[in-house]
């Protein structure tokens, strides 16, 4: 290091994910906060701006930073464009305003002498004011150095408001110090706010004898838009292998009819850049993805990178998979079972670059007939270079692209692929039944730096999850799992008609559904009276209307003084729309109990400790005016398990009359 | 990227000091921990190890790593000589590993078959082992594929913690990923555990009238050193300016025979370089550096960064300071206050090279007579970049060096010193009284990663801090604020003898001492019969037996249901040596309660959840037999406001006839 004049810090620059090795992610639209501790040597006050320009850009956009107390500084913007970006946090001695407190303080004191009032003539110097500035800073300075005026008089322009902003704007910014660089992706609004809808094509015929196709789901589409849905995602649509294929209730040996689980891929039909027959060709696909666009749903298809035996890359590519002493290919295994209906990849293949060129290409397919979001299935199992690689490629040419991770594995894990390129993931939602575990697990997703790189999604089931709690616990159990996961989280999905018919018939010993249409078709009756259709479609509007729900970043818990009442708020920073979810977690009893409410994350000042506000239950379309933080809730699972409270401040209402509402 | 067979990730390193930009700290002789989240796709077991070496070397040093669960794995090691380093993890897929669990699950279950011992053979052929190993892993390898026999006795070899052991040693680490680097500082132990001493060598004279010498310092070195301290620290000894001179009690104008205070650095006689003629010579330091060696002590000097007006420097380089309009040179304000007998250096100066060489080599005119400590005035009002610079060129050279920052400022300036290189720092000790201001501080200090590079030297007093607190609780406030010190943190220092003989008027409206030897000589009665020398010597002694308390990283906090009541705990992760301390905050009343301990961090197992274990109080020589977490303290300030007990499990204890002590 050389000599420098340099005298200002920045450090603890958030966010920075990984020490700064990986991206943040943010989404058109949505506030991008940053935060730094900003400060200089002695007691001289600092500036700071947050800089920011997209990758390879050469002019930086900044935004002021806002001194939060402690050195901590903040500053803000939006973006428009999805995209890759970067930002860096900037400061530098404000030497002005440092003038103007310390002079400040010598007058008021009685100890400013002439001197003290050429220093600050002397800074103005420095400064480059052009055009109008220029004549305001030369009058500002003179009047400093007039010694026909008393102190006071002097010093009165150069110690005003419109002095200060002046300044600012035309600082010379001397020896200021910029953070290291920082990465920032940038994805549409969908990735962090998506309402996703899971059904099996083969079973979307309304004809049980007969196999269902893409054009059955086009006649799906008005049911699950009217759910309020906006993605629609169908496990893999590819050909379906036939050694050791399995049968109904993953029965080791089929049927000559059994139809096989669409996630054994590859038959002599084609393998993952093919449609499998009996659901259609490649036309009716574009009419789905077009039928799906004029229904305000997006298209989003499951890419599961596994091979039957029967796939044409077993016997093109042999050297993608591993060959055991014998000369046969690995098939799966999780000892001591054997799954030798599917050959993984071989990621330490020798031929890296053409499997990785391969599985790319198998995207870059169904991305060439319009789709954009991908549920990739089992990606843990696969090595994390090849995701990284993969994803950064991918969205370098769409960055519309969004990728859900289905990995339900560790933590650390399900953290790394987040953290190396994918935008939403699975989550343990599904088991998380108790108010602690729940109160936990949140809080380890949304109030640690994990927010800035992982998007939780969660389902309260899938064609592989059927929980022992929806198993047991009737519609209570449906009900309260849909609302936690609606409004726990910006994304959720259900895996359908299964969710909202309620079926909760397990595989005996499995959490699995039986006669799971992972291996058969199976027939549904949307009409049936017990369907959650219309409670689906009531919180999915709530979401709709509400861009507190819409994010994750403001996730605040509340007490309540019962351990089966589970409070939560989010709170939209751009509109500043609230929203308080009580929920009961037991789904047998009613519970009740008082509330100790986190005043500051519902939006009130930390000065009013003992507000008057409206909660507006969005569910029950019910009004309560409730006050302070201590307030009693009562909710009967039977009746429903949870409120959605939208909060109003009373005393920012204008219409006064809507002030005494009647508790 | 290209593409590669790698399929291990490397995360989450600890120690990482601002994502790995500055270095983490750590001493000779200590325990070096690393962790790391380790982790490959799919199933596959991964083995780590940590890696180290000095900076600049070629050749790694490393020890293996321990699994800890989800991921987190754990190496350990230590360092003798002090200097830089740096360390990684590195990771790889254990392959026979992986295969050795599968296999035994297999063959548990009935379902193994040859070609699965053929694999583990086929594994064992990458091996490259040499010697016996070599024939070793030959008749491993050839009794999985001897098909004479059966296949639980052909695998029976392969399957022995000797095959792992011997597999793992020569395994070839296909694939293997290394994390990034980071940097590691070691100092030597003294800048982990020390005991320091200030005195003024004005007022070590015995007679009132005539001004204390470095001799006379050199007469007082016996009576510290049997007090138990190792580190004599004196104020700075430089010339005093006599422009503006300070008179006694900080009075703006000095009488003629006022000394002035030590830290108005510079006067004819010379400046940062030079010695007060009234203290003594050169050579008179020189006899105090060696007769300090001769008592166990180490000498600290004060490096004060500020000139006099009548400071060489002030002369000879103008332009290391700044100039007022007036043509005058810019004296020290904290607005409205002025401090004209003090000029600040100017670090925006135009000849920052020039300023910054001067100011190191005042470091090593001093390193050159043997000085390896310095205590650093006020160094947050000098530019980091100097600092940073400084102590790193510095350093470099002399790897003993130890640099205290006296620093209370802000957090965020305190914690930056500490980061870009000062060893140990002064913190808020002095002005933490309550029980949960002490929690909250110091699990700040030892709980979060702060620990990994701010070391705290903590003071109940120093010449510019007499607290209220002292003023007003005498020896209960006196004794309870050196125990904390003295227990809280490894280093801790006592400006004396105005501590000893407690010392408690103030200037009247400051928290300063009336007559504070800064302005004037002082003669103190060190026989005094109040004096605490005798109760300082114990817990000094007590210090020096408990390794415990020679380290902060094992810091714990233990609940009492007393807020006045203050428990923590320290355990030396070499020795096992474990002391819990119990103090009573409040210095007037008598309190009591009940424990709850967190028994892991007392070093009991996990699953020991009722353990029996003896607390022999150090500093009251009593014994007492506790159990479990619940046990009843009580504390009565006038007799010792604290316990520091030594831990011992009884269980463990050789000699069963201390199993029963009396309590």
């Amino acid at each position: 290091m050389s000599a420098t004049n340099r005298r200002v810090a920045v450090r603890a620059v958030r966010p920075q994910v990984d020490g700064g090795r990986y991206p943040a992610k943010r989404s058109v639209g949505e506030l991008i906060d940053v935060e730094a501790d900003v400060f200089a040597d002695s007691h001289d006050a600092v500036l700071a701006t947050v800089c920011w320009r997209p990758k390879g850009a050469r002019r930086w956009s900044e935004a002021p930073m806002e001194h939060l107390g402690n050195d901590r500084h903040r500053g803000v913007f939006t973006l428009d464009e999805p995209g890759r970006y970067e930002y860096r946090v900037t400061g530098w001695i404000d030497r002005f305003g440092t003038w103007q407190r310390d002079t400040l303080t010598k007058l008021e004191a009685g100890v400013a002498t002439g001197v003290d009032l050429a220093i600050g003539a002397e800074l103005l110097d420095d400064h480059r004011a052009k055009g109008d500035d220029r004549a305001e800073v030369a009058r500002i300075r003179d009047q400093l150095v007039d010694e026909r005026l008393e102190l006071p008089a002097r010093a009165e322009p150069a110690l005003s408001d419109a002095a200060t902003e002046l300044v600012a704007r035309i600082d010379p910014r001397p020896h200021a110090t910029a953070s290291d660089r920082f990465e920032l992706r940038v994805d549409r609004a969908r990735a962090r706010y998506s309402t996703w809808y899971e059904l099996f094509p083969r079973s979307a015929s309304p004809d049980p004898d007969r196999h269902g196709t893409l054009d059955d789901v086009i006649a799906r589409l008005p049911y699950v838009a009217d759910l309020g849905f906006d993605v629609l995602y169908l496990p893999p649509i590819h050909p379906i292998g036939r050694s050791h294929r399995k049968g109904r209730n993953n029965s080791v040996v089929a049927e000559p009819d059994d139809l096989g689980s669409p996630w054994a891929i590859g038959g002599q039909e084609g393998g993952h850049e093919a449609i499998h027959p009996d659901l259609g060709t490649i036309d009716d696909l574009r009419r789905l993805v077009a039928a799906c666009g004029e229904h305000g749903l997006e298209l989003a298809l499951d890419i599961a990178f596994q091979c039957s035996p029967d796939h044409p890359w077993v016997t093109e590519h042999p050297e993608w998979f591993r060959a055991r002493p014998d000369g046969t290919i690995q098939y799966a295994e999780n000892p001591p079972k054997k799954y030798q209906d599917i050959y993984p990849l071989d990621f330490e293949t020798a031929d890296p670059e053409g499997l990785w060129n391969a599985l790319k290409g198998v995207f870059e397919r169904w991305i060439d007939e319009g789709v954009r979001i991908f549920r990739v299935d089992n990606p843990h199992t696969k090595a994390f270079p090849f995701w990284e690689w993969c994803l950064d490629e991918l969205t370098r040419d769409h960055p519309d692209l969004i990728f859900l991770s289905e990995s339900f594995t560790r933590p650390a894990v399900m953290e790394e692929l987040a953290r190396i390129g994918f935008n939403q993931s699975y989550t343990y939602f599904a088991w998380r039944d108790e108010k602690w575990e729940l109160e936990r697990y949140y809080a380890e997703l949304f109030l640690t730096d994990k927010v800035d790189f992982l998007r939780p999604n969660s389902w309260p089931n899938t064609p592989d999850i059927l929980t022992e709690y929806l198993q047991r616990h009737g519609r209570p159990g449906f009900v309260q799992k849909l609302l936690l996961a609606a409004t726990l989280t910006a994304n959720y999905g259900i895996y359908g008609p299964t969710f909202e018919l309620m079926e909760h018939v397990a595989r005996p010993g499995a959490e699995e559904y039986l006669d799971n249409e992972k291996y058969q078709q199976r027939t549904w009756d949307l009409d049936a009276p017990h369907s959650l259709a219309e409670l689906i479609a009531r919180v999915n509007a709530i979401r709709h209307e509400h861009p507190a729900l819409q994010q994750d970043r403001s996730f605040a818990l509340h007490e309540v003084d019962n351990d089966a009442l589970l409070a939560y708020s989010k709170r939209d920073p751009v509109t500043g729309d609230t929203v308080l979810c009580v929920v009961n977690v037991d789904p047998a009893w009613k519970q009740g109990g008082f509330t100790w409410l986190d005043l500051e994350a519902l939006g009130f000042e930390e000065e009013d400790e003992d507000p008057r506000f409206e909660v507006y239950d969005a569910l029950g379309d019910a009004r309560y005016v409730w006050q302070g933080r201590r307030n009693y809730v009562e909710l009967d699972p039977h009746v429903t398990p949870g409120h959605i409270f939208v909060v109003r401040d009373l005393s920012q209402l204008s219409d006064p009359s809507t002030r005494e509402v009647p508790v």
